[in-house]
C-alpha cells in the first residue's frame, strides 16, 4: 500500500505547478506550493502515508465539518436546519452574501462561510471562547491527538483581513440568522479555521466518520449515527465548493476541502484519507490533492457509486 | 415487505393533499393528485409493490438519466462534459437560461432542461427521430419491457407549450453547445419526456443501475461500469432539482425525479425503487413520493452514508 | 398657485391609503401614514405650499445628494468615481451587497446605500464626527436654515438596527472601497440619514440646485457648476431606486426620494420642489408624493424632455 | 461651427484605436474601424458636418427608438408598458434573458433586445412584413429621406446568426409577452436593425424629436407630444446600455447608440446630432463617438442639467 501511495504522489506532484497557494490571507501565502502528502487511516487502525505527510497546515474549511457535527449534537437537526440550508451552491468559494443565501436569507449550506458562521453561533457555549473550546475539543477527540492547537499567526492574519466574513456575519445578524455579538462569533470562527493539523490528524477524523461515528481505536461512539450520516451526505453534495459535482463523479466519496490545501475524504466502512497540497485550483481546492485522490479512487475502486 | 410498503403508502397518502399537480403542460394537469404508488425490484429479481402501482404516467425528467447514459456511451465522457457541466444548481427547476449556465455558457448539469437538451443532441442519430429511437430503445431494454411507448397527447401538449425550452435550445445553439436544427432536437426531447411508464418499469431501470449496469434478470451488461458510476454520482448531487441536497441528507441514495410525479431511486448493490405521486412540492418533486422514500429509507436503513 | 397645490394634494391624498410607512427602522414606523404636503421654492424666491407642509420628517436618502456634493467638492470627480459608479440599478432599494456592486466591487452609484457609505468616507474630515459636520453644514447652508439638527431617536434606531448597512460597509472595506474604521463612517452615515427637516428646507435645497448651484436668495455660489450638473444627471437616472426610469417618463425632472417619505425635485432654471408623504410604495418611494408630482408636472409642464 | 466639428473629430480620432468593431454579426465586422463622422441638424434647418459623414452604416439599436415611437402611437402607453418596463438595466448589452427581465417576465425597458422585440410585435400590422413597413416608413419620414432601405447582406447575416435573439423571443412567447409567430416578428426585427443610413439621416430624425415631434423643415407634427416626451426620458435613462448613467453625467442629453457605431443625440429645443464610429467600447457604444459628443457637449454647453 505504501508503495502505491508513493507512486501516486510521484505521479501527481507535477500538478502542483498548475495551482496557486491561497493569498487572500497573507499568512497562508507562506505555504510551500510544491508540498504534496497523504495519510490513510483504515478501520483496522492501519496507517499508510507518503510524500510530505509531516507538513503542518491549518485546517481551514475542513473545520466546518466538525463545527457542523457539534451544532447538530448541541442543538438538534431541526434547529440547525431552520437557520442553514442543505443545498449545494454553484457559486465560487469566494462568492458573497447574496449568492450565498436564498429565500429567508438562510445560507445555502453549512460548508460555505455564511453557513459555517451560522453553525459556529449555534454550537453550545456562552461566548466565542466557549464555542471555540467546544469544537476544538471535538477535533482533538476525533483526531485522537490532545496536542492540537491554533496557529496564532494565521489566526491574527484571518482576523485582520476578515472583512468579507464580517460583512457576511453582519448580514446574517440583520437577517436574524445569528443573534449574538458578531465579533465574538467571528473570533471563534477565525480560530477554528486556524487550527494546525497534519494529514495524520485529518485522516483519523475521517476514519471516525467512515466508522459510523465510532472511534476505530477505542470503539467509542463520539458522533451520533444520524449526525454522522447527515454530515457525510452534505460532504458529498457540498464539500468541494463549486467543484463538488465533479468530485462526486471523479472520486465518489464524501469529502471536504480547505484553502490550506487539505482534502479530507471518508470511504464509508473502509477508511479515512487526508491529502495536503497547498497549491489550489480556481475553485479553491488542492490541485495536486484532487489528482492524487482521483488516481487512488480509481486504483482502489473507492467510489460509493 | 409488501405489508411494510402498504403501511408506508397509507401513512403518507395524506401528504398528497399538500402538493399540486404540474400544470404548465395542460395535459399533465389531468393526473390524479391523490395517487401514490411504489414498486421495488431487488437484485434477486424479487418485486414488491403497493398503492397505485398500476397508474401509468409520463416519465418526464427521469428520462434525462437514460439520455445521459446514451450520450456517454455514444460520445464518451470527454465529449459530453465539454458541452455540459456536472455541478448542482441551487436554482429552482423552472429557472431559465442565465441561471442554468455559467462560464462558456455550458449548462450546469445534465439534469436541468438545458443540459438534457444538450445531451439529446449528443446521442447518436442523424436526426431527431433516430436520436429518440436510440434512447427509447435503451429505456425498453433497461425496463425489460418492449411495449413502452410515447403518450401522444402529452407529447403534443409539450410541443405546443414548450416555448421556454425553445428559448433554452436557441440560446444553446447561439452558444455553440448544440449544432443541429433546434426544432428537430426539441422534438426528440419532447417525445422522451412523454414516454409512458409505470413504477414497475422505472424500478426495473433503477435495478439495472443498482446492479452496476448489468440486468439482474439476464446478467447482461447494458451500461458500461464507468458510465453507470458517473450517472449515479450526478443523480446524487443533482437529481432532485434544488432539493437534491436535502434528499441526500434525508434519503441518501442516488435518485431522479420528474414532474409527472415519479421518483426513481437506486440503492447500490441492493435494489431499484420507483414511487409515483403526481402532487408536487414547490421544488417540483412528488410530495408524497419523497415522504414515502424518507420513511422507507429510515426503516430499511438504505442511505449509503 | 397655492390653490392649484391645494387641489393636487386633495386629489391625491387617497393614494396614501395604498402605501405603507417604512418599518425596518422602528422609529420610522411612527410616522403618520396619511400625511401629504408640498412646498415650492422658485428662483424668484417665491414660496408656495399646501397640505401637511409643517410635518417634520427625517431626510433619509435625500441626504445622499448633499453627501455626494460634498464628496465631489472635497475630493474631485476622478477620485469619487474611482470608488463609486454612476449607473442605475434595476434592483430593489433593499437589495444587498452583490447586487449593489459590479466589477471591482464598486457600488453601482452614489444613491444606493453602498455608494452613499463610500461617499461619506470620501467627504473631508479626520473622523466620522468631522465628516458629519461637513455635510450637515452644507445641508444648513443649502436649506438656508441654521437650526437643522439630527432626530436623536431615529439616529439611535438606525444605529441599533443597521446590520445590513454594517454588512455593506465591511464588504466595501474588504474590497478596499473604504479604508477607515467602519463603525466611525457608519456613525456619520446614520446621523446624516436622521437629519430632521421640513418640505420648506428640502425645497430650498432643490432651488439652489435648480439655480445652477447658486443661492437664489443671496446669489452666492455654494455648489460648483460642474458638480451641480453631475448631481442632477445622477438624480435623473438613479434618484428613485428601481423606479427611476418610470419617474423620468412620468415626471421628467431630476429627483431624489427617501424612506422618510420625502421626494426632492429640481426643475432646472425654474424651481425646487419637495413633497412629503410617509406611506411608501413597493419601491420605497412616497406613494402620494409621486402622484402629486405627476399631476403637478403635467399641469405645469415641468418635464425637461 | 464646421471648423469646431472638424477640430473635435481630429482631436478624438485617436480613440478609435482603442475600440473594436462589432463582430458577432459577421457582416458588421467589415466596417472601417477608423471611421469617425458627425452631422448636426439644428431647428433652423442648418446642417453642419465633419469627418466621415458620408459613411453608410446600419442603424442597429437606434431603430429601437422609432419602433418604440410606432408602438406607442399604435397601441398607446398603457398597452405598451403592460408588456415592457421603463427601468434601466445595469447589465451588459449582450446579457441574456433572465437578466433582461424581472417580475412577470417583462423586459426591463424598450431599448434592450427583449424590449425591442416586444415593441416590434406591438407595432400595427398583420404580419412581420407589415410591421416592418410601418416602422421603416416612419424612419423615412423622420429622416426626410424616402430612399432609405435595408442592407440585405447585414439582414441575412443577422438572421443567420440571431439565435440569442431567437432565444429571447421564444422566452417572451412562453411568458405571454409576445403572441404571434416568433420567426415572423424576428424577421421584422432583423430588418429594422439592418436599415442603412448616414449621420445626416440620423441627425434629421433627432432634430424632429428635439423639436417636440414636429418636423423643423415643414412644421408637421409626426410624433405626438406625449410620445416624444416619453421617448426622450427613456433615451436619457436607458439609451447607452450599461453606460447610460455615465453618458448622462458626461454628455447630458437624451441619446441612443447602436452596435453599427452610431450614436443619436437629441438636444431639446436646439438640435439633433448623429455621430458614427464603428469601433466600440466594452459596453457596445462607439468609443470615438462618445468622446466626440463629450467634447462637443462641453464646448457648446449642451447638457440639459
Amino acid at each position: 500500500m505504501e508503495e502505491l501511495l508513493k507512486t501516486i504522489i510521484d505521479n501527481n506532484r507535477i500538478w502542483t505547478k498548475h495551482g496557486k497557494v491561497a493569498s487572500y490571507i497573507p499568512e497562508l501565502a507562506k505555504a510551500n506550493p510544491d508540498a504534496l502528502g497523504i495519510h490513510i487511516f483504515d478501520l483496522e487502525c492501519n496507517e499508510f502515508y507518503a510524500g510530505d505527510y509531516e507538513t503542518a497546515f491549518t485546517i481551514q474549511s475542513v473545520s466546518k465539518v466538525i463545527t457542523l457535527i457539534c451544532a447538530l449534537i448541541d442543538k438538534g437537526k431541526e434547529a440547525v436546519f431552520s437557520k442553514v440550508g442543505t443545498e449545494p451552491s454553484a457559486d465560487p468559494f469566494n462568492s458573497i452574501i447574496k449568492l450565498e443565501t436564498r429565500n429567508s436569507h438562510k445560507p445555502l449550506n453549512p460548508f460555505i462561510n455564511a453557513g459555517a458562521i451560522a453553525c459556529t453561533s449555534l454550537v453550545s457555549g456562552d461566548n466565542g471562547i466557549e464555542k471555540f473550546e467546544r469544537v476544538i475539543e471535538m477535533v482533538k477527540k476525533m483526531a485522537n491527538n490532545p496536542n492540537i492547537q491554533v496557529n496564532f499567526n494565521v489566526y491574527q492574519s484571518e482576523k485582520l483581513t476578515g472583512n468579507t466574513n464580517r460583512a457576511i456575519a453582519y448580514y446574517l445578524k440583520g437577517a436574524n440568522i445569528i443573534e449574538r455579538d458578531v465579533e465574538d462569533v467571528l473570533d471563534a470562527y477565525f480560530k477554528l479555521c486556524s487550527i494546525e493539523v497534519t494529514v495524520k490528524d485529518v485522516a483519523t477524523i475521517a476514519a471516525v466518520i467512515a466508522n459510523g461515528g465510532i472511534t476505530p481505536w477505542s470503539n467509542e461512539r463520539i458522533v451520533p449515527k444520524e449526525v454522522n450520516q447527515i454530515v457525510q451526505a452534505i460532504m458529498m453534495t457540498c464539500g468541494l465548493y463549486d467543484a463538488s459535482g465533479e468530485f462526486a463523479v471523479k472520486i465518489g466519496v464524501p469529502s471536504k476541502s480547505g484553502v490550506g490545501g487539505c482534502i479530507m475524504s471518508v470511504v464509508p466502512k473502509k477508511m479515512g484519507i487526508a491529502v495536503v497540497g497547498p497549491a489550489l485550483d480556481e475553485s479553491g481546492n488542492s490541485i495536486g490533492g484532487k489528482k492524487v485522490l482521483e488516481e487512488l479512487s480509481e486504483k482502489l475502486n473507492l467510489s460509493i457509486f
